[in-house]
């Protein structure tokens, strides 16, 4: 795709998102703004934990499992779900190792740790089903695209199976979508190149709806595995609104990824109510407890999208 | 120098540092822990605001200059000391270029971006005085070696006459001063071989006391021309106590720049009183406004250290 046609599907897609927005608003459901109003079902501004306001957001979109079917989900499932993360900068080799332990444990998805922890945590979940996965680019997003394809081939070289990029989110926000998609479908080439999949972290707290569905189309143009909302960094994380909005951008033949602030059960079970289909969080073993999942060792375990 | 020749180094002088803190908290000067202490200038805790107790901390030092004859600065001197910094990620091709407009105006010493503007903001300080700075491994400091040299190497021959690197911050909180030294020195090596200065970030937010002064101690070891405070991503910046403390640890020979939530003039005076030889503001506009400074182009710019 040159250029010239590259500019023109965006500025088709920018119509079609605005039409749906708008349709959506329209129909009265709130819409896909719904973080920002009051909450009808508990008069808060709450849509990261409100589980009625959650309902009301799926309703709007019809390519989501329901509500009902998902909340019922078990411990093993709800582990395959989730990335055991330590992305703090002063985590310690204790730290890390403690996650390894866990994320053995539980079973979950993969332990995400900062690049330089990757050849370490490769080791210590050698022979387990969980995955290694690192970042990117993070958590600013504003390195060269040379800089993210290198650390990218590094990184999947000593050991990382999933890769989640930040986004430039500058280039983004000055309307240089041509450079956004190449720098993520350089960094997706390289990922698949060493058989990992690409997380595309699009930073949902610095944008408006509109610039987060069009970070989504460029992820899903330019071969990404998954779309994410957050790198945990910024001023807020997931919320089911923004979700939901992901979801319904990208199709159900993508992942959804929601991460930042998710700390408890009932946030999870909001996250994937809302079209998630991974879950970043540190606060894992505590979710774990709250669903009743002791040891699962060997537990049967899916991709989670 | 070999592992064990700096592992003796190392514990040298931490046993030193431990005397030097301990000899200053018994002289009643309540040393270098005193940010986290009630002032006796406003009966506050005010570290970066309070020039009662700046001068307090600065008589705990013999080799900085003196409180008076800092605060008298001239505007453009004051310039001079401020690297003018926008690091956000969503930072627009708009708002870097005004950076780059007001840094040319006031004269300050250098534009500090992310590595993607670097390109761009080379482009745009040609045939100024105004250097090109730029940051690596930013904020985190967290990713491999290897990335954070290539990265270094990238933006120097791109146009960065400057780079501010953060040390990995687990590494040195997991005891492997060894990592953390040859991390510093293999990028100072690439920013040197560039033409380039460095300046090392050691997050002073994530560290106590002690680490503090290793982090110094390592990037004096290093070969780096400058230690600094902060990334300004952590949850608190540069303060007075920190400043007079990494000043004692590398002499005068070697720059100090205080960053992270320096927003007034007052600031500045503050924490060059301290020791500082480099400030890093984005309110450095602000600063100058409140400094008298109007244009000051082709002002006498000296290195600020």
């Amino acid at each position: 795709m040159n250029p010239a046609e590259l500019d023109q599907l965006v500025s088709q897609i920018g119509e079609e998102i605005l039409a749906r927005l708008s349709a959506k608003k329209l129909a009265g459901a709130e819409g896909l703004g719904i973080a920002n109003t009051v909450c009808p079902g508990c008069t808060q501004r709450c849509a990261q934990t409100c589980e009625a306001k959650t309902k009301k957001i799926i309703a709007c979109g019809a390519d989501r499992i329901s509500a009902s079917e998902k909340l019922t989900r078990i411990a093993p499932e709800i582990a395959s779900l989730i990335d055991h993360t330590i992305l703090k900068p002063d985590a310690t080799a204790d730290e890390v190792s403690k996650v390894c332990t866990e994320a053995r444990k539980y079973s979950f998805a993969s332990v995400c740790i900062n690049p330089f922890w990757v050849p370490f945590v490769a080791k210590l979940l050698k022979g387990s089903p969980v995955k290694v996965c690192t970042v990117i680019g993070f958590p600013l997003g504003a390195n060269t695209t040379d800089i993210k394809v290198t650390e990218t081939e590094n990184a999947v070289l000593c050991g990382a199976e999933e890769v989640d990029m930040v986004i430039n989110v500058g280039a983004l926000k000055s309307g240089d979508y041509e450079f956004v998609e190449r720098d993520i479908r350089c960094v997706a080439q390289a990922a698949h190149r060493g058989g990992a999949i690409l997380k595309v972290i699009i930073e949902t707290a610095l944008l408006d709806d509109q610039q987060k569905a069009m970070a989504c189309t460029l992820a899903k143009l330019a071969g990404a595995d998954f779309v994410k909302t957050s790198t945990g960094f910024a001023k807020s994380g997931a919320t089911a609104a923004d979700i939901a909005l992901m979801r319904s951008i990208v199709g159900p033949g993508m992942g959804v990824k929601a991460s930042g602030g998710i700390r408890s059960l009932e946030d999870v079970k909001i996250m994937e109510a809302a079209g998630a289909s991974r879950i970043g969080a540190s606060a894992s073993v505590k979710i774990m407890e709250a669903a009743g999942g002791g040891t699962i060792a060997n537990a049967a375990k899916q991709d989670g999208y």
